[in-house]
C-alpha cells in the first residue's frame, strides 16, 4: 500500500524501514536530512517540506498518514494541521502515546472534515523492527479494514487487534504501560533483595538468565534484564533515577476516575517519583516527629 | 542415571515421567497406588513401602533421591528420615519450596551423616513436563556435577544453574515467587482498569491475546492470562479469593531482615490477605472515624 509517515525518530524510522521491507510505497516527512536519507536509501521517498509531502499524499486514492511523534501538543497540532491539508476521506494514524481523551477530541474535530483518525497504540520498542510490533487500534472499523495490510506487515504474528471506537487503542496501550511499571518494579525489588543477601553472593546475571529459561516469570522484560546484567551485573554506570513518560500516571488517574483500587501500579509510579530525590520532605517530617515525641536522635545536616 | 523420587503429586509425578522419557532409571515411592501405577506403566519401578524403596536405592553406587513433597515439617521430616536410612555418600535433592533457612539447617544435619543435600528450586508449574523446568540449585558443587545429567534433561534449554552453597537454590526460588506475586498483581490491576472503562466495552480476551504477540509486557504469565480470558472473559465462575503458599511472605520477611524497601511485592502479598475478607476491621474503623469527626454517614449492618 501507499503510506506517508511523519516522524523519523526511534519508532517512526523503524516503522518506515519495516514497511519498505514489506514492499509498501513509503513517503516520509522529517526534519533531519540524515534520517530522511536513510529511508530513501531503502527505497522510500523523502520530504523535508510538509506541504510538498501532503501534496503528494493527496494524489493517492485514499491518503494514509502515520504520525509517530512525541505525544501532547506536538502530536495534537500536527493532527489538526494534517486535517486542514489532507483531502476528504483520508485516514490519519496516531501511533504515538497520546492521551486517549485527546484522541477522542481530535478524532471528533477531524471527523468534521471527513477525515478518519485511527489511534494505534504501538508496543515493541526498538525490537519491533525485527520481530514486529504489537498494535492496539481504535477508530472506525472501516478505516481499520482499509489499513489492515499495513498493520499485518508491521506487527508480530497475531500482533494487531481492533479494540473499538476512537480512544480505545490508546487506552489499551496506556494500561499496557501501567502494567509495565508494576512488572518492572516487581523484578527490580526482587533483584535488590537477592543482592542484599550478601552471604550467598548470588550472581544476578546467572539468576536472570536461568529464570528466562522455563520459569513462571519468564518474559520479554526479563530477557532485557538478563542482557542488562550480563553487561554489567552491578549496574555500576547507572544512576538510580527513573523517569516516567505519562502513561503510567494516566493509568493511575484512570483508576481514580473509575474508583478502581490499583495500589501496585500506583506505587510503582510513586517509587519513580521517590527515585528522583536524594531525600524527601516526608522523611524530614518523620525524622523530626520521632525526635519530638520520643527524643529519638535526628541526623543533622 | 538412576534416581529415586519421593512424592508423586502435581510436580513429582511429572518429573518422574519426564526423566523416564529421557531414559533414566526411575524408582518412585508414593502413597497412592494409581499414581505409582502410572509411573510403572511408563517404565518406572514403584514402591509403596519406604523401607523397600530405600533398600533398593542403597544398592546404587551413589544413591540419589529427589524429594518433591509439600514444604514445611513434612519435607523436613522426610529429609531427616532419609538421612537415617540412606548410605553414606548419598545425594538428596529437595525440589520443593522449603524455606531456605530450614534447608541450611537440614543440610548441616545431613552432612553429619555424610549425606549431601541439594536444594533445587523448581519452577515451570504444570507446563514443565513438556517444556522443561527452570531449576535453581544450591549445595555442594561436587554433588551438583554428579546430578548434572538429570538436571539437564529435566530442565528447559539453559534452564538450570548452580547458585551457590546450600540455601541459595531455595532462596532464589523464593524471590522468583515474590516477583511473581508483583507481576500477577500488576496484570490483574491493569485488567480491572480496562474492565472498569465501560464506555469502551473492551474485550479482555482480545487484549491479552494481542499483548502476548510482540508487546513489551509479553510473558509466560500473560500467556496463561490469555488462555484464561479466552475460556471465560468474565471469570464468572471464579471467586476473588487469593491464597498464598509461603514464598511470597518469606520474600517480604527477607526484605525486612535486610532493610530493603520492596513495597510492591509486599503490597501484592497484602492484597491477597485483603481478598480473603468480605470486609476488614480497618474499614470499620475508618468508616466510624469519618462519622466521629465529620458526621459522615456510616452504613449500618
Amino acid at each position: 500500500m501507499k503510506i506517508g509517515i511523519i516522524g523519523l525518530g526511534k519508532m517512526g524510522g523503524k516503522i518506515a524501514l519495516r514497511l519498505l521491507k514489506y514492499n509498501h510505497e513509503v513517503l516520509v516527512y522529517g526534519h533531519h536530512q540524515d534520517k530522511i536519507d536513510l529511508i530513501t536509501e531503502h527505497g522510500g521517498i523523502g520530504f523535508n517540506d510538509m506541504n510538498k509531502f501532503v501534496e503528494k499524499i493527496n494524489t493517492h486514492e485514499t491518503p494514509i498518514v502515520w504520525v509517530m511523534i512525541p505525544s501532547g501538543d506536538i502530536t495534537n497540532n500536527v493532527l489538526i494541521d494534517l486535517g486542514n491539508k489532507l483531502k476528504k476521506g483520508s485516514i490519519i494514524i496516531d501511533g504515538g502515546n497520546s492521551n486517549y481523551k485527546d484522541t477522542i477530541h481530535t478524532a471528533s474535530l477531524l471527523k468534521q472534515k471527513s477525515i478518519s483518525l485511527l489511534d494505534i497504540g504501538t508496543s515493541g520498542g526498538l525490537w519491533g523492527f525485527e520481530n514486529g510490533y504489537c498494535l492496539m487500534a481504535g477508530g472506525s472499523k472501516e478505516s481499520f479494514d482499509i489499513v489492515n495490510p499495513i498493520l499485518k506487515d508491521l506487527s508480530a504474528k497475531d500482533g494487531y487487534e481492533y479494540m473499538g471506537e476512537n480512544g480505545s487503542g490508546h487506552f489499551v496501550k496506556m494500561i499496557h504501560n501501567g502494567i509495565e511499571y508494576g512488572m518492572m518494579q516487581a523484578y527490580a525489588e526482587g533483584f535488590e533483595i537477592l543482592k542484599s543477601k550478601e552471604e550467598f553472593n548470588i550472581n544476578l546475571d546467572k539468576v536472570a538468565n536461568v529464570w528466562q529459561h522455563g520459569s513462571i516469570i519468564e518474559s520479554f522484560l526479563l530477557n532485557l534484564t538478563k542482557d542488562m546484567f550480563k553487561e554489567d551485573p552491578e549496574l555500576s554506570g547507572v544512576k538510580g533515577w527513573v523517569e516516567d513518560s505519562g502513561e503510567g500516571r494516566w493509568t493511575v488517574l484512570e483508576a481514580l476516575e473509575n474508583n478502581v483500587s490499583a495500589p501496585v501500579i500506583t506505587l510503582s509510579l510513586m517509587q519513580r517519583f521517590r527515585s528522583r530525590k536524594e531525600e524527601t520532605f516526608t522523611d524530614k517530617v518523620l525524622a523530626s516527629l520521632r525526635n519530638e515525641f520520643g527524643g529519638h536522635n535526628i541526623k543533622k545536616k
